[in-house]
């Protein structure tokens, strides 16, 4: 009796915590995955007052304002997600044959890392995060997250190569241009649209 | 004479280069800075084989496609060139009172930076583009550049840190929401404004 009531009060506080943290419509969060989550928040504690310390790992504030921009930022969340949740794997004690120890890489001061039986479930349960991560991304983000590779390729110019300085400027020209002619194309169809909503709105009325 | 003939012949190849590269509608190069980065390009010289060597500094590939898609990268590429220039700045022997001297960091093997004389005028030539660029950028490019931003702070999540690992885990439930309704948004709205152009053709039809 204990246990189911221990069960139910885990699913309101876990329901109650992601919609606290913001508001969105509809419901995309499949039952699993939300059990999931909820199993992985036993072993991963994290104290009330570190939820609330005005701290977040991913912002909120770029997931406001235009589609397309909130798009590629998501991308650029997913990829993180995805990052992370590997490295949480690899920091997991090893599996049998040789015996798990607690130790490995992970801190010890919090108890609820030292419990080696449960790291093939906590294994398991961020397999399954991982995937849903990765379905999403592949599914939905695939054109963000190519330019976002893209853009990561553009670090590693190399800068003190003579000949990469000289064809920079050479390139540079077109590159002005472009930048030019669409940053004005798209404040052009942005006016274009609001135009078009304001007849439709007056029309409306 | 021969001089007039050489600056003549210098426009023509110059405008020849920049037309070759790819084709861009409408002229926004202002004069001063396409006279700006001929006289660069006499101190970077670049071979032709070099030029048409396939390997562009920055790919066009995703110059096309959907305009805020382009925009986002076309930001990334003016920081890339806003970095790059400051570093071509930081490459140019040091001004007097000290003699300034070709060997400073600057590739030797090319005569073309043998010139401390000239490096005055590079110094000016390459701050005038760099404004440009500044100026591009915090006029038209302003949100992309704020997004980028965004993005690059993502690449300092603390993994290793256990608080980290729970808070993105607890986070993880409202920003898997927000990423599915914000792909279905999108694709609803993509599909919506097909149907609107068909309409249209068709009625123009």
């Amino acid at each position: 009796m204990m246990m189911r009531m221990g069960s139910v009060m885990r699913k309101v506080v876990c329901l109650l915590a992601w919609l606290s943290v913001g508001q969105v419509s509809g419901s995309y969060l499949p039952q699993d995955m939300n059990r999931t989550l909820q199993d992985l928040l036993q072993h991963y504690k994290i104290s009330k007052s570190d939820i609330y310390d005005g701290k977040q790992v991913f912002p909120k504030e770029e997931l406001k304002g235009k589609m397309e921009s909130q798009m590629l930022f998501m991308g650029g969340v997913l990829e993180a997600y995805e990052k992370l949740i590997v490295h949480m794997l690899k920091e997991l004690p090893t599996p049998s044959p040789l015996p798990a120890t607690s130790g490995d890489k992970v801190d010890t001061s919090d108890p609820s890392t030292a419990k080696p039986l449960a790291a093939g479930n906590t294994r398991s349960n961020l397999n399954k995060v991982l995937e849903k991560i990765r379905d999403l991304k592949l599914h939905s983000y695939k054109e963000q997250v190519k330019i976002l590779h893209e853009l990561q390729k553009l670090k590693h110019i190399e800068m003190d190569n003579i000949k990469v300085q000289g064809k920079a400027l050479w390139e540079l020209p077109w590159i002005y241009e472009k930048a030019n002619s669409l940053a004005d194309n798209v404040m052009r169809r942005r006016r274009r649209r609001r135009r078009q909503t304001r007849t439709k709105s007056r029309l409306g009325a």
